[in-house]
């Protein structure tokens, strides 16, 4: 890094806030990929005027900038590939500035951690529904940018159904304001829709009001297990259709369960084909309880086995037990996961579960798969034995490149929630066209000219 | 028009689909604004590929084109201020393809009409909430184009929450799908996010999927009379914040109620300052109860001197038919009609309605407002009692720029609903930077290089 820009940085951000030494670069080479880049330098701006300064400055003299939240992505958005300037919030840009109880909006820094947020508002009975796996260490401004989803998607949705209005500066140092604390607002290009899930690559967000919603006064879990994933995923549809959206419809197939069930000895159904766990919730005992009543009926319907419902939230959170520990137990099927966020219409699931064991026995490798039936997501995980071993490491590669494909052709997406960042940019054709791949990288430019904000991911 | 150019259109559409006569250049001059300027020519494409290969001929030979939904826009997105060709989707592009029970999503083409949906799919029990007023005519192509909002939208969103994916021609005339029929897809630039509300700018929409809902079983509709409208607003705010969030909750105020009344006779309290009104909705009898008591709990604690709720649907009509004729009832004032759709954060709408009141006393002119108080979007009508007064006309300009100012430094947007199209494009400069505007027209250029989409409306 030229000196002369060294200086500068230092100059305007302190020397505690700018910093050029191997150490903290190599702090920030990393996000949950596990992937390394060194980056040039990293950055702790103090405020939004400071993000107004680095990025003029940046863009006069082409450095490259790397906004960065928790660092806590599956695909490497936040990773320096190309070199540059990491910009990090955790250290100043990370308050809760405002809960207005008025009009239910938060207005939070980007460094301010999801569960934070939650935990903050739910003090006043308010609720941000929004909760990925990663809710208790990535960061607000991550999730804007990544679009985060999580379980209770099938109810409540994504991070851009609660984005209301974003401040941000663009790459020429210019600050926008997009949105408006309305829910209605309709002047002028809807830049607030457009930045999230935009991966840091078109403007730095400062600041994000986000919706909240009244917390429910009752929630509560039930659990159902069936022979065949194909019955579970019948069981899906048949309480959508009947009206009730559970909070969320959470799945497990025989190799999660089975997998759990060896690491922890919780007494799992190892021979069922696939387990629902479901979430409802409501205002009203009578509203919660009729939409158990449908869920029983609609699992009893598709033949489950075993309905419970969780007298108290003990017995709850012994059921997500399993839910939660899937990630972590199905390591016992090999020493490198490939884990995919693909999502396909709700009523494909039965079709993509089908299609990933074919694709798992043509292969030789296991492939649990859990994850969000409520929405269609599901995370696929292709177990490599050996990670050291190359010839299975490109076969692995080799059958998520089929599991891609075949998502793409029921109807699907190459990310739920994960993004696609660096590891999936080779896939972008696959589901995207010339067309509009060209029209991905005039927004682009429209936005960075030169090409100085996380250049070169999502296959741009 | 050039000869050869017509000669082109004729052949590729068959003479009964391209029209350059005065009569149809004149039928298709107008919309709701009721001003008036003459396209070029009239096109109705018969598939999406008449489509692709119109933009492709007005590309390469400049020829501006202007989509147009039913022409029932208020703000003048489909006037032809610059010529060029009207695309009408209404003659063949008007079915609703797919009605998708298991994923519960509707396909459509861009002119169905919103009412002919919501019936449709109310069939099956389903349901689609945005419900401009315009829904007897409006076409979802246009909803989506101006991002349409409604009565429901405190409880159910406006209709971009509702677009799952589009397809669309770019001026190219090479097509783009964007989005899935997932609820969770970060793959790409959210590009059906931007399309929406860009009022035709930007490409050609041409297929359009909706996320579909259960229909609640049951609904319930309540009346609450208070003596100021500062009274009733605060009962919206009591309301919402106990969790209850109302379908809809409209307002009249007092000059509105009076004007129903005379023009009605129904019985009204014209002494009122403020009427609400409130639709609540559920599945289960208790639950929608339990909103009706919180409802009437908040009213009476904001002094409401009377709150009733409709024991049938036939009492409900009665309730609703204030509101609906509030549009024609306040022609009473005046025979011009300057009426804008402003939107301010709720807890702004005290502090807006009395800014209106001084702003009203200052020039002299009613402005009856009612609308939309869940959402804080309120329809501002400065009456002019005499529209060939030319200095009346002028005042009444200058009333409404100072009520756009007054939304804006509360925190609120030019528009909740109507758009920006012609009529509003002045102020756009009282809401954007210079560097938010620029934004505007580099992110116009990427779509649209040569400018035919549309062009100079929004202020761009």
């Amino acid at each position: 890094m030229d000196k002369a820009h060294i200086a500068y940085f230092k100059k305007l951000l302190g020397e505690d806030n700018a910093y050029f030494d191997e150490a903290h670069r190599r702090a920030y080479s990393y996000d949950a990929t596990r992937k390394s880049f060194l980056p040039d330098g990293v950055l702790f701006p103090r405020d939004e005027n400071d993000v107004c300064e680095i990025l003029k400055f940046c863009n006069a003299h082409q450095i490259i900038i790397i906004p960065r939240g928790a660092g806590s992505g599956f695909t490497g958005g936040a990773l320096a590939v190309n070199g540059g300037l990491v910009l990090g919030f955790e250290k100043y840009m990370n308050k809760i500035l405002e809960i207005d109880l008025e009009n239910l909006v938060a207005r939070v820094q980007p460094g301010v951690i999801n569960s934070a947020l939650q935990k903050e508002v739910a003090k006043f009975g308010l609720f941000y529904p929004p909760d990925p796996a990663s809710m208790e260490y990535s960061s607000l401004g991550g999730n804007v940018s990544e679009n985060a989803g999580g379980m209770r998607a099938a109810k409540y949705g994504i991070t851009k159904d609660y984005v209301m209005a974003l401040r941000a500066v663009l790459p020429s140092g210019e600050l926008i304001r997009a949105g408006k604390r309305t829910i209605k607002d309709v002047a002028g290009y809807n830049i607030a829709g457009i930045l999230i899930a935009s991966e840091g690559s078109l403007a730095v967000i400062t600041e994000i009001t986000l919706k909240l919603i009244a917390l429910p006064k009752l929630k509560k879990t039930a659990m159902g297990v069936f022979d065949s994933v194909q019955s579970a995923m019948n069981a899906v549809y048949k309480t959508l259709s009947k009206g009730v959206t559970p909070v969320s419809m959470e799945f497990l197939d025989r190799l999660s369960i089975q997998a759990v069930e060896q690491k922890f000895h919780k007494g799992l159904p190892t021979d069922a084909g696939a387990i629902l766990i479901a979430d409802v919730d409501g205002n009203v005992k009578e509203s919660v309880e009729s939409d158990l009543a449908v869920l029983k009926e609609s699992f009893k319907d598709c033949n489950a086995r075993e309905f419970r419902v969780a007298k108290d939230e003990a017995e709850a959170a012994d059921i997500w037990f399993a839910r939660r520990n899937c990630s972590q137990s199905i390591n016992i099927y090999g020493t490198l996961k490939l884990n995919e966020d693909i999502t396909v219409p709700r009523s494909k699931l039965p079709e993509l579960l089908e299609g990933i064991e074919q694709i798992s026995s043509k292969y030789g490798f296991k492939v649990p798969c859990f994850g969000h039936t409520g929405d269609g997501n599901v995370h696929t995980n292709v177990m490599i034995p050996d990670k050291n071993d190359e010839k299975q490491v490109q076969k692995g590669h080799e059958a998520i490149t089929e599991i891609f494909k075949l998502a793409v052709n029921l109807g699907g997406t190459l990310s739920g929630e994960h993004g696609i960042g660096l590891s999936k940019a080779p896939f972008m054709k696959l589901a995207f066209s010339e067309a509009e791949m060209n029209l991905f990288r005039a927004i682009k430019k429209a936005f960075d000219p030169n090409n100085i904000l996380n250049p070169y991911k999502m296959g741009l």
